[in-house]
């Protein structure tokens, strides 16, 4: 590398940097100019790629224009690298909290979770709830009250997910759904309910899981037409074992981004999942399915992986709620191994509530990735009210958060107001430094670890069983060198450094969610997907801390832009804050409950009067 | 990258590797077939290889011939990258230790230390005992009895070196030493002892410092002409001012491979580093000044780095001990970040007896890297008698032993009959799998992380102020892909779960410490440096292990070839397994004591006679 010589950032020591208001550090925004590309134009995008003439001039050519040369590859950098976004455990402070012991199984944590939530009672019994989507809680009092049971709920499961996949609606919800195997399920479940012996509220719950998650009998694509053949599904992950364990009712494998390589949910395979608030729009990704199956009521809870915002995102576009747990706090075992330091397993559900019961279930107090650390003990938040939490205070950058739309800058900082209005929590302003570079280094790093991954499969692939999209993401994931990924985990040294230092002056960081709201689905990007950076730079935006660095983050509805579409408000907290982050989302959605509004395409399974 | 189609080895899963004395595992020797090279045509390789043109094809032949491509690059493997070789703290159920509080000072451990010893002692007086090296308790009693003082050392100290810088000896054995700051420290040491109130046993004992290693009053060169300038040494390191705060006078940097980028010690700027026993011939490297100061007698023991062998290669050729701790045992912080998960401060000694002295002064129960981590307690061995240890099992995988010279096969065998006739330990013949593939593994991981450190200088610096030999080293070190590097570490998670298998069997891994004794230097290589591969995969073929695991080993002189070079043999230990390890290099020592022989130079600074 070195047609020319490079421009490179030299970098200040952390200490010398301002994380105050009135620092001096530049919010740079992300250098994308590229038009959107769809149809011919995307393959022959991929093709000069690929081409062993073109391709190396073209990524020289991306990595300049990018500025990851100057930001990452030549940066000069005094920290050695942290490779693994593992946090320390400190005694953390969290108010309101439950301490869960070590040994209980996932059933007896999820009835912890749900004491937790005695006083949160939400129905449309309320005058002020116009519209609420079902919980756990509804489907469990059901149940018990025998006024529907598992088996009806999965005969109506199965006639909305066929009326959704119709071509008049064409969500493409599911990648596979098994019939015989949801309908085995559900009778188990039922016999339990008839015998008085539920396992847990979750028992007879449908929950869908992403097609990224290792669930029996379906085979894990990925999003793709090939990964389930080199890497077949031999057992449930860790995850879905502990959600069967509870009784939940596995629904089927959703719909994603290939490779989890995109952030649009167009896949040129399975269909492009439709937002149930406008079926023209994507519903992101690449949790697509999973966001957009929670958002449609056809269950109230729906497992996802967070790379890059993969659960916060989709999960904003569809409006609800996204939880992506600390890094090393839910077993990545049986999860396609498309990275190694930036994934994680995330919940997205109809309420926050729901999110702490499926939390509850898969979360432990794990032997983390290295050896010699465990995660701490596990803490789930005493939801007696809403304005619980005492002295609260949200960082935020206003530059930051207010680079997106008006729409959403408008209804996020209502949202900031409404909370210091009702609970009093203050707003600090501060200063974030280096967002840019850590979405560049995070590129990088998953860029790196994902062609890694899948690097030796590709070799023996007929390319053409890859999507376009896919194929121009995966060529510049396979061209970082050693040095650009090393330097990408030295700026992760340093954010983690910036951080620490945010959280010793505020609880946590708010965001929005998302920089646009979902943007139409054109009939070009059906087959080739599209490349659309500048819609996917405004998506990432506020997700990278979440995974860069192992930090907790949720998403929770707070309104609608212009058109109806949803918009999201993210909290990102400190490493293993989880049960502060659910106190915050629930005292959040508390405010905005009477205002939520009901998809264009939803299902009830409750009540199919 | 891709001219050809490439081979890609196929790994079997871990548990299917059987470790056994009759696995169908094949021993793989390096690959190298290239002769030794110097004077103009390395001059020319270097050329070609920094050349825009020819070098990417260059560096593709030379990755593909050593079979970096085939074992590496685009290999098939299974497990997730392991970064950090930090080793989980099981409870080791050591021999004969004593525990260390960690609230203890430098010289209270030091202290410690010198209670194990009370029984090791081994002096000239002993009429079995022809030759040895005097020791740090040497030199305490010469100074608390007032035979000698710590001012008149200094004196002796300094006319030693300066004799074995003349042109007739040339030895090139330090960079730098300040005659003022030397005798400034010895005069204050002198005092003390005056006074009756020296430090510690350490207080006046002249140790060296590898120049790799910051150390006040001197820059930091690293073995460069340059490094010291763009990173100016403001501090002692760690491990330094832990010797300082004991009373040691440190005397100097010593000379090293530029960058230690090499294991002959040839340094075109600060010469080539002569072997004590044979003038003729190489110390070894990347600590070649170190191992050679302590083999003349000029220091007790002096401090090296080891990054892939750096110390035990050079202490084995030169006929001392060297030791490796475990990784996160010693702080890294003040050493120059030439990589940052292979490297180790390591300690060369004349005697088991005085490594562990040092180590106690240096060793700590460190925070390490990885914030949630901290290393175990310290435990110093009771070196009471030479067969305290009972019931110990020794894994030699015999193809891999006998990858050496006759005489070292020979050598190491006989010592290895020595510990059976003497302690009853018994041999447990293994197999170590893909000892060759890791060999590759940590030359990618090193070159990588080596390029990436000092990338951003080098773009600045003249290439004429780099030696030759290192030119080609950085031109391949930098050529690495990320997906080269994660690979690697890949690799590394296999070798720790084989050598964690291994440990299950035995308790340490014994090998001969090098494939081959001092070579000769000749006269082209001075100035160009010289390209010697098949010298240098016999000298790192057994070191790899104590680097990319993070696992502690130990060299002990066990005898000499045919033309009195001295041979080493290695313990590799579990991770924090050290005192096992000083406990066995000190009953291996005992019975070789009678049999050390003298060096062609060498200095008795305590007996001026």
């Amino acid at each position: 590398m070195g047609f020319f010589k490079a421009e490179a950032a030299v970098y200040k020591p952390v200490a010398d940097v301002d994380l105050g208001p009135n620092s001096d550090e530049v919010y740079l925004r992300a250098n994308v100019k590229a038009p959107r590309v769809a149809g011919l134009l995307v393959k022959i995008f991929a093709w000069f790629l690929e081409s062993r003439i073109f391709g190396p001039f073209l990524l020289y050519i991306l990595k300049k224009d990018n500025l990851i040369h100057k930001l990452v590859s030549f940066a000069e950098l005094k920290e050695p690298p942290v490779f693994v976004p593992l946090n320390p455990h400190e005694d953390l402070t969290e108010q309101e909290v439950k301490c869960i012991e070590s040994s209980l199984s996932p059933p007896e944590q999820v009835q912890m979770a749900v004491e937790c939530l005695q006083s949160s009672e939400r129905t449309l019994k309320n005058p002020k709830v116009s519209f609420c989507r079902r919980t756990i809680l509804d489907y469990s009092r059901a149940y018990n009250s025998g006024e529907t049971t598992p088996r009806m709920i999965a005969d109506r499961f199965l006639a909305a997910v066929h009326e959704s996949s119709d071509p008049t609606l064409n969500m493409s919800f599911f990648i596979d759904y098994n019939l015989e195997d949801i309908l085995r399920q559900a009778t188990e479940s039922t016999l339990r309910h008839e015998r008085g012996e539920p396992i847990s509220v979750l028992d007879g719950v449908p929950i869908a899981i992403k097609d990224e998650i290792d669930c029996m009998p379906y085979p894990t694509t990925g999003g793709t037409k090939w990964l389930h053949k080199v890497r077949p599904c031999k057992d449930d992950a860790c995850c879905v074992k502990r959600l069967r364990s509870c009784g939940a009712i596995l629904v089927g494998k959703t719909n994603m981004h290939e490779l989890g390589a995109g952030t649009s949910g167009i896949n040129p395979h399975y269909g492009a999942t439709r937002n149930p608030y406008d079926t023209n729009r994507i519903s992101g990704g690449s949790s697509s399915g999973s966001a957009a199956v929670v958002s449609a009521g056809l269950c109230p809870v729906a497992l996802g992986v967070d790379g890059g915002g993969s659960v916060r995102m989709p999960a904003a576009l569809c409006g609800v709620v996204g939880l992506k747990p600390t890094f090393g706090r839910v077993s990545h075992s049986g999860v396609l191994p498309l990275n190694w330091t930036v994934g994680m397993v995330g919940i997205l559900a109809g309420t926050i509530e729901d999110a702490l019961i499926v939390y509850a279930a898969i979360s432990a107090q794990l032997p983390s990735h290295q050896p010699t650390t465990v995660s701490p003990k596990l803490l789930f938040p005493l939801l007696k009210s809403p304005n619980c939490l005492s002295r609260i205070k949200l960082a935020k950058y206003g530059e930051w958060f207010n680079d997106c739309t008006d729409d959403i800058r408008t209804c996020c900082s209502h949202a900031l107001q409404r909370l210091h209005e009702h609970y009093g929590w203050e707003t600090v302003e501060v200063t974030i430094p280096e967002i840019e570079v850590m979405r560049l280094a995070h590129y990088v790093t998953i860029g790196s670890e994902c062609s890694t991954s899948i690097a030796s499969h590709l070799e023996k692939l007929n390319m053409a069983e890859i999507g376009w999209d896919a194929r121009v993401a995966l060529s510049v994931y396979g061209a970082f060198s050693s040095r650009e990924y090393i330097n990408a985990q030295r700026i992760r040294n340093r954010q983690m450094q910036f951080h620490k230092n945010i959280f010793a002056k505020a609880d946590v960081i708010v965001t929005p969610t998302i920089g646009v709201t979902a943007y139409p689905i054109f009939n070009d990007a059906l087959k080739s997907g599209e490349l659309d950076y500048i819609n996917g730079a405004a998506l990432v935006r506020y997700q990278i801390a979440g995974n860069f660095l192992g930090l907790p983050a949720v998403t929770v509805p707070v309104g609608y832009d212009k058109f109806g579409l949803p918009i999201g408000l993210q909290f990102i907290g400190r490493a293993w804050s989880e049960s502060t982050l659910i106190h915050m989302a629930f005292a959040m959605q508390s405010l905005c409950n009477s205002e939520y509004r009901k998809p264009v395409v939803f299902y009830d399974l409750l009540n199919q009067d």
